[in-house]
């Protein structure tokens, strides 16, 4: 094999075969190639504009680089793992079309900080398809939601039946969780927007650059305060990691509820054929395997979170070659979000709710058993005293096999002489529900507030 | 066992000798009682305000507050596990203090949205002191670079010299690290600072509270806009333990550094004595153990945050059981970092840099090459090609072990007729950290930019 | 704080209070107290045998030892922070009651191998109480399997209704998930018993000892070949890890289904009142908290071992102060393990099953499907086929309404002319299970083959 | 999209292409087709001698599945993503070439028992490899260990020197390691050659099969005792994975030395070319890339252990689609060890130490000090008093500027009478590693001993 080109002049050899196989990361960096381009370009123009390279030599640069993203995007480009990376291949192919002058591009800058721009590019524009996705996502949940207000299912806490609720209210629930995984991206992106051009290798340059209009060209917002920081920083990587495991998380919470919805015993939800799979040997079988596989997915960004911060730790400045595993994680867990986001919405538009097996639900489990506590403290029991008393009512009813509204009256009379009529309104479930407005509830005012809300955040994002 | 007061109307029979070992947590969440008293003073201000608790009720269960306060903070509070909390603690007190209107406190809320309130208080509050302590050791780094901006140490790539760079400069990375550390906190804590109160169990309440004058009285910004997701969620401690993963993380590669800078094969800083320990074997070991153990805790904290990651994924809506572990490993966190923070801040306080060792090793390992080879493309020649000339260079002196400033210019010029006499004052490695003024360059000027933006923002965050 | 006098003799002054606090261990290494002295008097008694002490000193070292022994069981021993560790407050009390003679017990050793074996021996002791409370779990499931031979519910795959099977076969699952994790326990105990005793500090040492004798005298089975090795190496604490965090995953997997079966939806169990817990505020709750706990636990073993992984990794030889940290994720997750196996055993022998509605469960989704398809392979249909026409006769039941054998004869006929009259004794669901009867399956033989395989393990771990 | 032939009866329409592509598994599994191939083979022979289907169908099945080896291997078999996963392109075309009797291979198992067993073949084959490389890089060490008995360089703890240890017992450290990882291998081996097969979907089947045959046809060991277990066990992954992080965190520890020798500072190595690269902007660079990489290397593995720990927490029984994500984990793991295992063996064979410069090392740092100490304990000294005498001593020297063999006699006099002037030879570092003769120690017998254990075993391995 032969030396690279770009620091072989001391080298005796070159590396061995399965050396070159085992660094080589062309394999997966040329994903970045629109991203080395576009950072090669404002690298090129500042170049010109600071006169370290002649206005005809910057323009040359530029319309080069524009040549050879021709030829990746239409596929005529010989990528050559020799040639070790994407920035090499790209140089390498630059030169042979522009002439020396394209071994001029690199002047006052070292791979280290031309690396870290362009996977920071790479990170912010994968950070924005995942926020596309997370708003197209909370869009069919509130277009779904919206439709449910007044159907109401059991809502649990440690998988109990607790009390009812709006089935609106329950989708709604994780398209808060997607707003709140938009706004944390929105804050990560300040520190991935951060140009490290200019830190060279990790002391800075001699040439007069201008890292702060190379920062404005490619959309950033700030450069690097510290050239040794700049080489060796991964913190923005983790962060993107991070806040990618956060998004599977709450989709893996959202696939369990599906997963146990489409439960016969449950019967909540029928999932569309295209969305479900059968099996080699059970013929009636009709599975969530979607709904699992993405639940299941969500270790696999776990693992890469855990990967990196494993890689990082104890790492002495500046750059170390260890940092080269920054990237295959990302790109997985970039995949896994984006595919995850979509089959999701997806699978959402042809869910089929069973609401008559959920209003059904709520007449299992005492789910009015908060009520009837409510209904004996507004006539002036103190509140752990009404709980006990309730407790008391539902070990009746549970020993009869009845509901709470099917004791009479004089049976709850002999628990607390304060029941009177008005206790059977109180148990029904949808009043239950009605009841509930304080902000963030679950009575219907407060569901048509959050739909609200969600619609102008939505709407402002369009604008 | 006695049966839970809260709860036992139903129940025959208390758990458990063991289970009550197994489920109980007053042994660390009574850590919370300061912000438990504080989050239910707030609540029977706003019960009082809304006139759900008449005025003097809302005034009696404050004093009574503000007495169980005083009796925990001066030890005479009794705590009883078989209350199994700090909020069934602090309650079951209040009541025998102020009677049974201490059984109103309750109104309008659930253990579900009252151990989400207290925590996240706990949590920003726990964050609220990491940025101190990462403030303090900020300046402790800025102080310390400030009396080091012209001595000089070989910047390593790879662990292998690489350029010449100014120690303050070096110093002054972890500073950026440890303020990116600090604003990270400060994006997160918008998410802390949201109040859950109002959620009740799982779907708001029939009282009508207000909950956002709560959210004002204990000092946080907003509420949750949806029931379900506000006691079921638990991002913000997830978030709150990786910000804590990246502090831990600076520290170790930090920690590294002063490691390898203790060997003797180094030899640039001598620890203090009091930062350092023997050996109960070698009589002439000076260990730098504190740093080795900083390094090390980087993995309990990572293994905090692993873990609760596991716990979270695919729990459905709304509480479970399972969030009661997102306590122990997030106060273990917390008390890793404030101390590691401060010990950090300790050592640093006392170490004593042997800048004649730097400036020595400078003179080995070629770091000069660079400049070499910026000379020569001075000269017109392409930058790559520069890069290649100087290789040869290096392999020559390498081959007659000298510098490369001691090679013969007529040596050089067998390698490129470029080179004249003026390459020798291009090699000192002063000069050469001298030219490199880009914005966040090691050269004198971008450093005393450095430090006078780290001041300028220490001195906005005292005001 | 004053100076350690196991190596102060360089030092000019001790350790700060912060760094004392920030590197202690003694408040959870005295755990090891009994470990500490064992190791110490098979020390003393080989040193004695080899002629480096007396007979006499031997057996002063020994009968001290008892004494510090004795007084630590019995409360008496007061622990001092300011000696750093259980090792040091052992010798030092020692040196105390024996007089000069007791400082010559570290003749030999060096604390690097005096903790590795301190250690090894707390592990192994922690791992055979997790063998013993893995069989008495597996003892408790076989002796209800026992009970359940010939109740029937719906085996599951992707949480849908898969085939009938054997409630004693689903229970035994575990079982043998258990008895994995016994051996698999077992196989780790060979590399934990492995002695460092020797190796010194780092180097091995110029006494004539003999540590082979020691390991034996320890009921250790080998020492280390070598001892940098020996006293870098905490593979042993990792594999322990590994092997808790395999036994906590199969109980959280238990512990999801005791959850759903809990579930009024599905109605498989109830737990009894000792092992469920109630809600401060809606009285009819029984919440399965502690399976919900259970499984929440898994997360801080998972976590405690990512912890251990990211320390260990790319630490150089010999021993580093990181290591310090191997300790309190082990013990948390040794009581982790060994509580939640308690409690596991406890729990299920109070559960009650609703084998009636198992059974009813299993007339829900055509868990008989698999036998229509075998039945027309029977009759010499491919089985791919077979399982399409099957498909399309489930299709035809779903739309009814009805279940297989709800099907009329023609109906089938007119899907494939093979079916007569003999298919509807096929679709009995007791009689689907007892048709699998090959090795490991459903059917009652097998289940008994099970059983006794099981039991007659248990009785030869009791002899 | 073509409905999946497999499961297809009683779908109405095929899946999305965009969830085809999120569940698709061919991409991967079909690097399991020998596997797949291995176990379908002895499952057809296994129905044929157990009269399920005729001899001669049985003969057909197998030498259509040799047909399909073929046709894979020549590269000619064309690979369906509308088939899903490996098994069912290799049946569908087995059945193209074998016509209907083809669709009879699925006889009596079910897609989870059949990826169970060819899944665990993979695995197996994969573990062979490792221990291969394992046993070559442990001949490696030796033979590199054999020519570096008598050379000395200084043993570290907490990076600081130590006491002067043989090279070739800090390399055979790694041996032993490396050893033991293969030991562990074996005994997870024994867990991974257990065959699921006969446990069909959950329950058994009702065919007559003899599972333990098709065992012992692939090479297994034993079956698995419980189908619903055996089709949901994922274990024998984990703890593969879980040896193979061990396997590189060894590696990482190796490759940290290899980088730490390598800096300038120690100068102890000196990597061949091949094994090192430069810098595009440094022309002096020759960084340790490959050791950095592996080190980073370590992180994915451990990122794979973390992931599928994850998957498989809190899942119910039996198979769940989740299970799919074990396989691209182990598959990037194994690769990972492969070649690092590879690289590492070729790095070390072409490595040069540079002996000088160890032993020079070996001077300072009072190496030595643990000498004198003994030597003050050989002349009635207890050991504790004589560690602090030495104590004093090197605080002399090190005032001094001075080694410890450098100190006058009358120096060491005043600090203890009982030095005399054999003192010095005492002091010599070659004399203190030739001492150093207990079992595993760095002594040149002890060395020598390991030497001939290591090539006894690798021997016998051969056999």
């Amino acid at each position: 094999m032969k030396t690279n080109a770009s620091w072989g002049g001391r080298f005796s050899e070159g590396p061995k075969e399965a050396v070159a196989a085992y660094t080589e990361s062309v394999s997966y960096d040329k994903n970045l190639w629109q991203q080395d381009i576009r950072a090669s370009k404002a690298h090129a123009r500042m170049l010109a504009r600071q006169g370290i390279l002649t206005r005809s030599e910057g323009e040359t640069l530029v319309e080069g680089l524009d040549s050879v993203a021709e030829e990746i995007r239409s596929g005529r480009f010989e990528w050559r793992p020799e040639l070790e990376d994407v920035h090499m291949n790209i140089e390498a192919r630059l030169t042979e079309i522009v002439g020396d002058v394209g071994k001029r591009l690199h002047t006052g800058r070292s791979r280290n900080d031309q690396v870290g721009l362009t996977f920071r590019l790479f990170v912010a524009d994968c950070m924005t398809q995942w926020q596309d996705k997370l708003s197209q996502l909370v869009e069919r949940i509130t277009d779904m939601a919206q439709l449910h207000v007044n159907h109401i299912l059991p809502g649990c806490t440690h998988l109990q039946p607790a009390q009812p609720i709006s089935l609106a209210h329950h989708l709604l629930a994780y398209a808060w969780m997607f707003h709140r995984d938009y706004h944390r991206l929105a804050d990560t992106m300040h520190r991935v927007r951060t140009s490290p051009l200019g830190a060279a290798a990790l002391a800075g340059t001699t040439y007069p650059l201008d890292p702060v209009s190379v920062a404005e060209d490619v959309g950033f917002e700030s450069i690097y305060q510290n050239s040794m920081d700049a080489v060796s920083d991964r913190d923005f990587v983790l962060e993107a990691l991070f806040d990618a495991d956060l998004v599977m998380t709450h989709l893996s919470r959202l696939c369990e509820e599906l997963i146990l919805w489409a439960n016969p015993n449950f019967g909540y939800i029928r999932l569309s054929d295209g969305y479900s799979t059968g099996s080699s040997i059970m013929p009636q079988k009709k599975n969530p395997d979607v709904a699992e596989l993405m639940r299941g997915r969500t270790g696999r960004v776990t693992g890469s979170l855990m990967g990196l911060l494993t890689v990082v730790k104890g790492l002495p400045l500046a750059y170390n070659r260890d940092l080269q595993e920054d990237k295959e994680g990302f790109m997985d867990a970039s995949h896994t979000v984006v595919t995850s986001l979509s089959v999701m919405e997806g699978m959402l538009s042809e869910i089929t709710f069973n609401t008559d097996r959920m209003e059904a639900a709520c007449r299992k489990g005492f789910l009015n058993a908060t009520e009837m506590a409510d209904y004996l403290v507004s006539r002036g029991i103190p509140f752990r005293q009404a709980h006990h008393i309730t407790g008391h009512a539902v070990a009746l009813a549970e020993q009869k096999g009845c509901t709470l509204e099917e004791l009479p009256l004089d049976e709850l009379q002999k628990l607390d002489s304060h029941f009177d009529d008005e206790i059977y309104a109180v148990l029904d479930c949808h009043a239950a529900v009605r009841r509930r407005e304080t902000p963030g509830g679950t009575g219907p005012k407060s569901v048509h507030d959050q739909l609200d809300s969600l619609r102008d955040w939505l709407g402002a994002l369009k604008d």
